[in-house]
């Protein structure tokens, strides 16, 4: 496949195959419509704007088609740019596929799942473990397919499994060095926490909002479904209370979108496991663009602040 | 019944029964224990200390207790106190029950549920009536029993249902004028909007908040309650996602609890109505203790601001 | 006069007159000047550029002006856009006059002014009709002219008698459910809340502020308006007091602009009606553009929150 | 006169007349009434407690009657309290005068009047001039008595003149150092900006809030000062709106109760030159109660912060 | 030594030995002077009133002396309390000492030293190396005996020391997980964080804060140690600046006392790990004392929180 | 010289020698690369747009170039913006230096240097004054070189010695109106204020960041400095900590990066005097530029407030 989109410097001519994941149409200052084309590969998007363009172009260059591109990588206003030479769909004659293109977790599906199995089969608490063998049952296809977010961060395919099995990893490390935790409750809210996102978002290509996921959200959504799993399994008693609570609290604070905030211990564990795995993922996506001795791009999610690499890292 | 007890005067001399609502131990700085009462009658609460409480005293004159009191009515920092001079637990031959203490809510409980009845029997969309008229019915005898709040507004017995049948008056008045609003969905919103409070909180008397209510809190617990009920009817369709987002957004912002802000205009009207009902009740009850010319106590859920009644108002 | 400029769709060819609201004069990136120019008519407005404009055209297509314009709608980044084809000024041929192409409020000034007498005429304390009656008076044929605001809610010609008369009715309905407000506070709150806007804005037509407007603002204008109209009527008494603070604390908090927040009943009231009007307005603009199953644009006065129309609304 | 009674150290016994500036009425943890009296003479304030108080007491220890007290200077968690041994009212005998125990500003009256005078005399926009000699004139009494606020900074008797004499000499050498600034205004913007306080605040003794005071405050209140005082002196023009704004913007920002933030240089200027006044003071009567190496109370007004007075200071 | 003060019942008579920590001296409500006493031993503290407290008191029971008390435990406002009934002093015949009735790090000092060598010994760069043991010994024995605060975590002898491990402990767990770490900097960071704190405290027992401390901080303090070291070991280089930077902003944020907030991937993390040791250590404190199905006190530094320890655990 | 950039109207031609501030290469919307020049003279700097830039231009038009430019001053989007008719590098014939074209402070280098000498030589107390002195001449060179900030106020050559002079002039003219006031602190606090913006800032041309300047900041750099400086001189004592302290808290509050808030009288001015002379540069520049009865341009630093030029004023 060679290189990946964005391991090019500025100034590289590139002849490639990139996935179309946006296209917007828009009106040059001389008149004439233009598309701004966020491409993609395994190793990332970049932008480009398709000048004249046709509505045949718009067709052609519709999100998910694959298109061979000719041209040079700038930098604009800071940012890196694929000016386009030539561009042109795929034919049959074109060995590419979709699939190829996606960027996906660096975990394999099988390996993962098995990862969460061993965990719910770690559990001891039988409500606990059973809501969760539900829930994750019920769900899981979309589960191992959907990104962790639209933007941010894990926001690839399996992202939202991914991001499940390094809390976990990290849930495990943590409670050993406190015992004190309940890995149950740990191991549960992690895997049910972000669960919501396969009914809160449309799918892992193209993402956007369902109309659940805007007026409800994806706390809400699985609170509700965990409700339902107890009601079907048969399932009384405060543990059903406690995971929904761990779900609804694990954005920590009313404003960024929990009702409640963590009123029991692993609830306020499982907020921060949620943001330490998140902000490594985005520190480490924003700095693997940068070489030591320089700044990265300003990071939205965290507080749009711009990092640097010591220059003694190699 | 003689008048409330709300309704003396500074140094005035009062005997009178009074319901015990709350008793608070302390240790006076004498060394010695004391309770704090709160002592109420259909006027409203008063506080009162009595010293040297021995243990039988806790005991005779622990909440939901009648008692019997001399003493008189004073000002201490600016509240309200009573001073006992003598107190003693009700006998046999006291011709006084708790319901001749309790407040009520100005109307009876078959004339609000005629009311709402009537409300639900004008929606014209049959998912919205059936969800409605199953979720009343699923609570009905908590919800004309439990007040709207531990304190603030309507906190009263059946506070809750005339809190809602305010403003379902409300409701149709605004809909009058702005005939652009979905009625069905007004008049759901304000049925349901808090009748989660059924669960979240104990009872009509010495209201405090269960697991449940501090875990979830009432806006979750009923957003849950709709998911069930229309699974158990058997009704699908945006209604349902729509119903519960009235419920979910009706404190407004995500600060106030709201974990999705308003994104429906009849959910935008809702927390206003709610907001509406709620502050003339405050209001109200916070002025008819003042004289024309005076202030009114700080009213902590107004921003704690302290309204004026001006001398021209009789 | 055919369809208004708002009902065409994306892709339409039109043919009209239109208004134009403002002309900003920019230099495109080739070096050109061109116009922004804003267009009205009674359906809304509508952004066109004009691409190398000469200086002759600058004063061709100042505001004010009509024109007529060949053309098609666009959709640029998500707003609509008038993309010119051919546009000349109106000549003596054309018959078309400025007041055919202005948004109207949708009740005539007769009309409105009847309605605002006859509340006035309801009023029974004589200090506090007579001061509105006389500032009403003063102001009179500006305040049946002008906006409610230069954007944002009842931004057309006569808007500002038209939020006047909308909330006196609303004041009716709520003071018939809640009788211990007093309606001659909420009337005359109602008529002199934004009357200071008639000195803080320049006109109904390409409003912008004034000096007076800059620098003290409506609120305090019209509080020394009712000062200084007491004086002449010989008006002493709480009165004048009551009514400087009901058009003071109108905006309901300090941040928004009210040195006092309301410290009287009516003027907490006041504020949310004046709040629920103004809602209302800016919902049904924003979304009697939006189809059933979709979202309005971004309303900036409302949180810059995006609402939803449910589909099962025809 | 003896020291005054904030010069004594703990543990001293003290027998002085003090005035009483408020008084309390609590009831004790015994269940008798007490008084919380706050006592004063030329050096500050001090806080005794009067336990076992009849009725009587309650009327010999009413506000701005002169007491006279032997006792001890004690330390209350951290403040200065005076326990009470001995208390009795000032008879024919004693000659003490309550002149003789307030606190006044640092100036004389007629010195501080004769400084404004030539500040006025040196302005050179004759309407600017008029307008503050004419409201100066108006209220010049009161303007002479009064406090420049009930608490926090220049709370004494002529303590408004002094910060406006104070401002005025500061104005003077920051004009100096930066020329272009308009002394006319920031002359009369001091003189005038907080006038409306002799209006708002009850008077220089035991100080509490009109209800003008409360409902429209001395911003508002000044500002419509001017407006009717350029109406009677027939003066028109832009001077007026300027000087309203100088009053009406003076502390800087809405949350801080200026509807509009300073706009013109002078007015943010004047908002500096208050602001440095009233600090200078607070600091400097907090550390003055203060040995070098040791920290002053906590002062409200700023940020509740507490100040340290080096060591090295003698 | 029998079972520690903390884990009494209320209602429970006691006879214990007791470290004073602080005692303050009040006057009642009955005009006599009290001491408010806060004794403690290994299990915590607890507070105490003794009335009618005589000057040879307040000297018997000064902070670090040992009294041997008998009395009751209470509950007073929803905190315990210890009624005391007879207290006195020790003498020489009781065996108890100062040490005996400190709480102290859950780890021995040649322990916890031991781990810090051992990872201060895998740090691979010289310069970040030869820094972080120049200060650990520079502060050595301080480090080993201060509390990590003077209140809501690890506020016991040897806390400051036993935070550290813990936090280098789970440094090791992180980067196990996510190699991209730099091990060095996040060990240093973690040794240095809080070192600043063996001057901005006063010390182990009865804890308050140096000039230093209240002038500067703890973060400055360091800050300023690093660079003077570094100066003294004639290290330069980018390291000392990273290192800086991490002690610098190790509490992440402006409000928080960081006047940067991180800025390279080890900071963000350190911030973190920090974070996490201390709320589960708060947290482990807050439970231990609450019995399955109850509620925690709040506790101040988790955002006023209380937290529910779920019936189902043990 | 003839006028300065800033001084010409909309639509004058200009034939000029300017200086590159800044160059921004960009991709136009025609896909050629363009520049954005920043070019400034003495009275301030202008920006210019470079269509169809070669790489040749690119390097003829770096920043510190001098060019020869032939354009018209156009307003774009209320901003002044050079047209670039005819643009070339100049040449050995053109009798332009650098230091022709950059603003520098209305103070010579000697008069200030011998200024601030004067205001070192009146201080009493010798630490203060060694630490100072020192400090100054360590970074005399840069110290009369720097600007006082990359943008907002005093940002040109000398700016922050010229800033430093300013606030010792105030210092003086306060100190004699509020003689409490410790001079030599308040003095030495105003020169080493900003000190470490000579370590934070590259130089005083084309000014951007230094690593130290992002990761510490010139507040921490310069406490560091104090303590280096004290340890040289062999100066201990109170006085370096309260040298420390004043530069620490000069910012005011957390948010503004002053770790600890001032704590002592002086720092509190300190404060106040630095803020004042800020905005008195902020406000003479932006005002500068507008005619009476205008308004100025939104100053960022102000708020973004926009200010008014009263039309009485010539």
């Amino acid at each position: 496949m060679g290189k990946g989109i964005l391991h090019y410097d500025f100034g590289d001519k590139v002849e490639v195959f990139l996935l179309v994941k946006s296209s917007t149409k828009g009106i040059a200052s001389n008149g004439k419509p233009f598309l701004t084309l966020m491409l993609q590969d395994k190793s990332g998007e970049i932008e480009a704007k398709l000048w004249d363009a046709s509505s045949e172009d718009e067709n052609a260059y519709a999100p998910q088609n694959i298109v061979h591109v000719c041209g040079d990588v700038n930098n604009y206003r800071g940012r890196t740019q694929l000016k386009i030479r030539t561009i042109r769909p795929t034919n049959e004659t074109d060995t590419i596929e979709v699939a190829d293109l996606l960027e996906v977790a660096p975990l394999k599906k099988d390996v993962m799942a098995e990862k969460i199995t061993q965990y719910i089969f770690e559990m001891k608490n039988p409500s606990i473990q059973r809501i969760t063998r539900h829930l994750l049952k019920k769900h899981h296809s979309a589960f191992f397919e959907y990104p962790a977010a639209t933007k941010n961060h894990h926001e690839y395919v399996s992202g939202l499994a991914y991001h499940v099995v390094s809390m976990l990893d990290l849930s495990k490390a943590i409670s050993t060095l406190y015992p004190s935790l309940d890995t149950d409750l740990l191991y549960a809210g992690v895997i049910l926490h972000d669960l919501g996102k396969v009914i809160e978002l449309s799918g892992p290509v193209s993402t956007s909002y369902t109309i659940e996921g805007n007026l409800l959200g994806h706390i809400t959504i699985m609170v509700n479904e965990i409700g339902k799993a107890a009601e079907q399994l048969g399932i009384t008693g405060e543990e059903v209370t406690i995971l929904q609570h761990l779900v609804l609290s694990h954005h920590g604070k009313a404003e960024w979108g929990s009702p409640k905030p963590p009123m029991i211990k692993e609830a306020e564990i499982l907020h921060y496991i949620d943001n330490l795995d998140a902000k490594m993922n985005m520190l480490d996506r924003a700095l693997e663009r940068v070489k030591p001795g320089e700044y990265s791009e300003r990071v939205f999610a965290l507080e749009n602040r711009s990092f640097y690499k010591p220059s003694f890292h190699k």
